[in-house]
């Protein structure tokens, strides 16, 4: 009990069985197979540097329930200055991965839940904000990974979930009985959900009364029965088994490690539910923890750009082309692009502010531009990349051949750029730029955390135009 | 003694006789004349919002020196509280005056001079920083405008200020006498400057010692001998005088009011004199000067952008176009621009830190990117207001059309648009937004605080480059 | 008889009295006037342009009907060579003027006319086609400039033309007589309107049953009883009545000079009317103008860009600047965005088809991606604009200062640049720039032609996009 | 001998023996290996559409050399209208692959080489323009595919081919024989490279003197000794050999199959050498065949946006969310920018111009303007391909999974979207998007024909800024 290392969380997960599928395959043990490998290398680091003298003040923090020393994957916000480490840990902790560490899904989703069944309760007089507590004390404990489980398949998007055709597309309620609950569904994109301990599900939408069935939160461990993942393909995945450099980044792979996971029918007790047909708090749910989600994306990608920022001027050094002028300006727009988002990131946690619960949330309103703004500048940022980098990135033949002992000479020759650079340094770069830049790790950026669509109907919702108006009519002495 | 009202402040410029001219005409007083009278304004509501309770707890602060409420623009910031409410109280009163409002300038010179006053002294042995809290002191228990003067002329761009063929065109020393110094030159494109008690003239650039002479930081009355202003040109500034409604915004103008200063030797006694020679602290005070400054431009250029994207919705509703779902959408857009901005001002403010003298300053990276993405999403807002605003905004005649007793009608009867909405509203909504989104207030957000180009620099500086390098030769796994 | 020159086209307006209002003053004499001076200098060098040798290739034209030569701003395009000739003449003369020339929209209309009276005649058996021919060899007998009048007021936009609260907002027949038709509304944003020898009238938006007496297109003198101009607000537009070098492009304006016009009951004779209430053509009127029109956006404005580009290279020379790097990859962005127009007005008409009057058109689709990229590079070329210009185009005192005997010799001292260049080029380079980049050209770039939002829906009626998803449903192997 | 169709196409690779790896295997036959097949349907593609009655207009034409009808890839242009009909084949045959389809490098070769070989010729009186003509007459009779071969692998890019440490980093000469000459080097990225029947080998830069060893030009067979092809990698080029609707575009692949071509001491007989150490015509050689290749690129990728847009607009159906008005005015933005890109190539083509040899070549400057739009707009239509398509893209499970007996019930039910459009069809249409917005096919459209960089030095050299310069001197009236 208490903080894991990155060496006992790998112990952690033996102990689990998970049922899991990738590529028609079912997988025995995640961590023996190369498509995990790299996504628990890149969680387990989040253990370690828990622990390092040099990363703790961020990435720890004090329990506000038992006063101990936690991850602060499992602590609850109590002040702008955790909503701030928060955004700092994960630029951390991104430069290191250069990749998805996972665990802020399930972290943003202990806070939102906190916040929301504490008003539930209030409103209620339900007990679901100590069930909870109780929940949370075992994660802050035993140092759990969660994930986050929100995202339903959603089917027909201009329907409501109660109107589906297939009433399962969003995820509900079969069974209510004396011990538990049946649910039945399925949640999408659920990002480190294989290597994860258990799974805290949520709703994905606002829900009205006829939805109730559709209102329900709870926990789950990885491998209750029922619980069935199906892991997503990834750019490049299969040099997971056949490639080192080819990787680009072999240690902790390009995104989160994302699953489907199917509920079939799985029995929940009731100490587990956290939410069970009301409704309306739906919507309080679904905005607070996208609040939290999209606060992040300034802080991890950020981390994610500084590494490619450093690779591409890297790669420009090894051509050669550094003191060109042209590249210094991209650079910097690299660098302004990137910082655009931590600023981003920072504001919303400076601005944010306590709940009824005591915990604190960052401001909607910003965190909302922050990812709106990620879903553009990480895409402008890999095209600047791709642009000095040169068309190698496109053509680089596989490191089989520049190993090949009849033709790897005229690779070692001809892939060479400037003479003081081995031409196994440029190779490698030209990896990691792809590995980087490449399309799933893209589209990560632009639909994690909810689509940009999503973002701009929150922003219209936050920007109280109203007041606008009347600086207006004020400025332009219009009698209202 | 003590903070004055915008009356007071009125009065208090009566006492002052500048030197001025504009368009080929000395000016007896700037308060009777209709070029000045909107930036006058929008001066005195800053007296005015510093007492009025609903804005005070970021308007006044407390001065360290005297402990008494003192407005912010006096104020020397020593917390990160202070860096934030600064952005706060520039929001504010952009918002209420969507121009313009001239104090920062000063007051980022009041808080650059004061720092580096304090190092000169701890290196030197000189006694710059006494003379400076003494004048301080005065500034704020009179509560004075003071502006902030570094943009020298420059000459010739390819050339340092010692290799001018002109050797004035930077300001410099010509002559140290037992009493004070005697200076010539001029300062370049002073916002306010007019309309202040006094100059804080401060160099505009890194010095060698060849330049010496050109290393000096004073203050001077705006009435001292030599002291010539020469008022620039603004977009349709001749409609001060003879228009009300085309005008756009009456009340308070378009810009802070520019004017070049000529500075035909004047003599500064010593007791006003914070930097002479000391070349090496030029760069430090430019750079603390335009971090401070280009903090700014997220607070009040968002205020400005409230009220524009106010009077763009206005606009659309004036001609039932609020409805369609692009006008939706471009709304969210100059929300999303704007913003962005005040993400900035906010981060590089909460990222601050202390100073050797214990005031605080604005993370200068992250300043600079906030100044960067003025640059262009204030374009990018005017752009879409003026898309949303339609052909009316180039081609509406004049009010004096609309007021004619035989054509009026007419106008009256022919720019109306939806049929709930005055005639009179629409064009003041289109002249409000021609005012705002007009050729001078948009080379400001430009310009103003120093080009793009000195941005990217100090985001090159700033960048630390090298560390971003070791982060992805870790993840690459190259050997250094 | 015949093509006139500049001075004749001069002295052919002083035989007309059009009603005339400026400012809430009836004018007597446009010719004499300061406001509408520049506007006829750039109408008239079309006049000369159209004889000089070295532009006539592009300039004239040999008439279809009379096979004599004549203005192109009056032929009727029987040929892609027309097509392309009308972009490259725009470009010509807008380098030149570096203005609006104005004669494109009656020009366009004349072509917009021309074909679809000869389609309303082949389905309705009417003689409208007869007519317009008539009238046209008039036009290009005469060498007439005719106005080209489509915009209405359009009141309320969420209702049709019949809807509206105002029967008026649309222009519409309100008698028909045996001599000929008595109309009502107003034409806005109408261009060269008051320096036009009269008025082609044409409906605006595609017509039901119900509007079908605001189906109607008709031609009437400049000066026919009951037309009333009102001469619309430029920015800047008091300096043409007292400045010389502020004016920034003294010759030829910012603009083309748009007015608004009245039709108060105004008679026209049969002759005259070319569509009375077959609402069935009113869209394809109105699509065929907005082609040919759009067409042309390509053409003049990358005119002015090329005179743009060139004052900015000089304006940075004339600071020292023309070294630096990120000076040239602006000037670069600059030529590409300006290139980029002229590229799609040339496809465009290279793209364009006969009609079955025999005349041509240019590309729907690509005629409206044209527009639609000017109403966003001719932003960013501005902005790159007064990104290189400095600061100075926010703050340049007036002339009349820089004139003064006192004062000027201090504006010629410090607004000085680069030694080599005169302050006074210097500050002629800075009133043209604020002259080309201000904020009625901008927004004349947005509108003029039609706003952005009516290019998109055209370009998403003419995408064909059923057979975008064949294609794609064929190389994904789906079934229909 | 005459026009192939696609199956004789294979046929006679089958007779070739060239020497290829991939993956660190020697590749006995590319007809049999996975990687390769792709890319030969492609080319195959381009010959049954040469011949195809709705195509043969676009995609065939008559020799001027023998007068019969070949293959437009093996036609040299000689009018405007060869121009024109090459960019629409292009379009045409991308709409067809969705990728690409090679031939267009070969012939932008042959063109550039038979005018350069005429002016040499001219010059300095050698023959190599015969020799051209009669290999040329060879490939049109014959119907070969030739790869065009100019990027070398350049070293240091601070250096001239001349200094380089390595001196191979640029292909050269090493020996001049009696019967032919000897080269060594690489040339790389080169499209279509290991199913062409021969390489025309350029020189990649302008030359000087000193590198005249390195300015030759010549044609090898594919198989000629000594001439060794390395198959470069592709974004999940495994798939290609354990996949069917996860390749996404099975049939054509996703981009052209780029190739290192190593020239080990390789001998070419003088009657295939076209260049041989003339350097000054080593860079207008160059210019010829970049702008040849820039002209192309809105032609190809225009064709490909096409099924790319309706792919995107099938996926929005597939997910019931075609009616929110946010998804149209995205596929409106595509289309945009798709026919800007298209307007660029068409423009270019038509404002070509003969040159001395009576071919006909696109106009240089709007040729890189069409090149440097492409390396953006293309980024961006991926991007909102993405936007539209939704996380799916990144997470889908593989069609393994899916026809897995026990789980693929699952992904049945739960990929499922609208309930009208089977969940096959989703799949298919989310690979399809993955496949062409990846890294690999989006790096393509940055650097082939030349990176950015080199778009705008062309540009800069092209723009004629004197010129610009005069016609702001005029507007401005300044006296030069």
């Amino acid at each position: 009990m208490g903080m894991m290392t990155g060496i006992e969380y790998r112990e952690s997960l033996k102990l689990l069985k998970p049922e899991v599928y990738f590529m028609g395959e079912k997988i025995k043990s995640i961590l023996d197979h190369p498509a995990f490998i790299p996504h628990i290398n890149a969680a387990a680091l989040t253990y370690d540097m828990a622990l390092a003298p040099e990363f703790e003040e961020l990435t720890s923090a004090t329990s506000h329930l038992t006063n101990q020393k936690i991850s602060r994957f499992t602590h609850i916000h109590h002040s702008h200055d955790d909503l701030i480490k928060k955004v700092k840990m994960l630029r951390a902790i991104g430069q290191q991965t250069g990749s998805c560490f996972q665990r802020c899904v399930g972290h943003d989703g202990l806070n939102a839940v906190y916040s929301v069944t504490f008003e539930i309760d209030k409103e209620n007089g339900t007990n679901y904000h100590q069930r909870f507590i109780h929940m949370l004390k075992e994660v802050q404990n035993h140092d759990l990974m969660i994930s986050g489980a929100m995202t339903d398949p959603k089917g027909d998007r201009a329907l409501a979930p109660g109107k589906q055709k297939d009433p399962d597309a969003y995820l509900h309620i079969v069974q209510r009985k004396a011990d538990g609950i049946i649910v039945r569904g399925a949640k999408a994109h659920i990002t480190g959900a294989v290597n994860s301990h258990g799974h805290l599900v949520m709703p994905t939408a606002a829900m009205t009364a006829e939805d109730a069935d559709y209102a329900v939160c709870f926990y789950v461990p990885v491998d209750a029965p029922g619980v069935i993942h199906i892991f997503g393909r990834q750019t490049n995945d299969t040099r997971k088994c056949d490639c080192t450099i080819d990787q680009g980044n072999e240690e902790y792979g390009i995104v989160g490690g994302e699953a489907l996971i199917i509920f079939d029918d799985v029995f929940v007790p009731w100490e587990h539910v956290f939410m069970c047909g009301e409704y309306e708090f739906a919507y309080p749910l679904v905005e607070r923890f996208a609040t939290a989600h999209r606060q992040n994306y300034g802080g991890c990608k950020t981390g994610l750009a500084d590494a490619l920022i450093g690779a591409t001027y890297l790669m420009a050094e090894s051509q050669g082309a550094q003191g060109a002028a042209h590249i210094r300006e991209k650079l910097i727009d690299m660098v302004h692009l990137a910082e655009t988002l931590y600023c981003c990131s920072i504001a919303c946690s400076c601005q944010g502010y306590a709940l009824p619960s005591g915990s604190y949330m960052a401001d909607p309103l910003l965190a909302n531009i922050t990812k709106l703004n990620v879903t553009r500048n990480i895409y402008e940022i890999a095209r600047l990349t791709q642009d000095i980098a040169g068309g190698i990135m496109a053509t680089l033949p596989a490191e089989s051949d520049w190993k090949d002992p009849k033709i790897g000479k005229y690779l070692e020759k001809y892939m060479k750029g400037a003479s003081v650079v081995p031409t196994e340094t440029r190779m490698r770069l030209t990896r990691l730029l792809e590995a980087m830049t490449c399309g799933t790790a893209l589209v990560e950026s632009m639909h994690g955390a909810g689509s940009p669509q999503a973002q701009r109907i929150m922003i219209w919702r936050q920007a109280n135009l109203e007041h606008k108006k009347r600086l207006a009519r004020k400025l332009a002495k219009i009698k209202e």
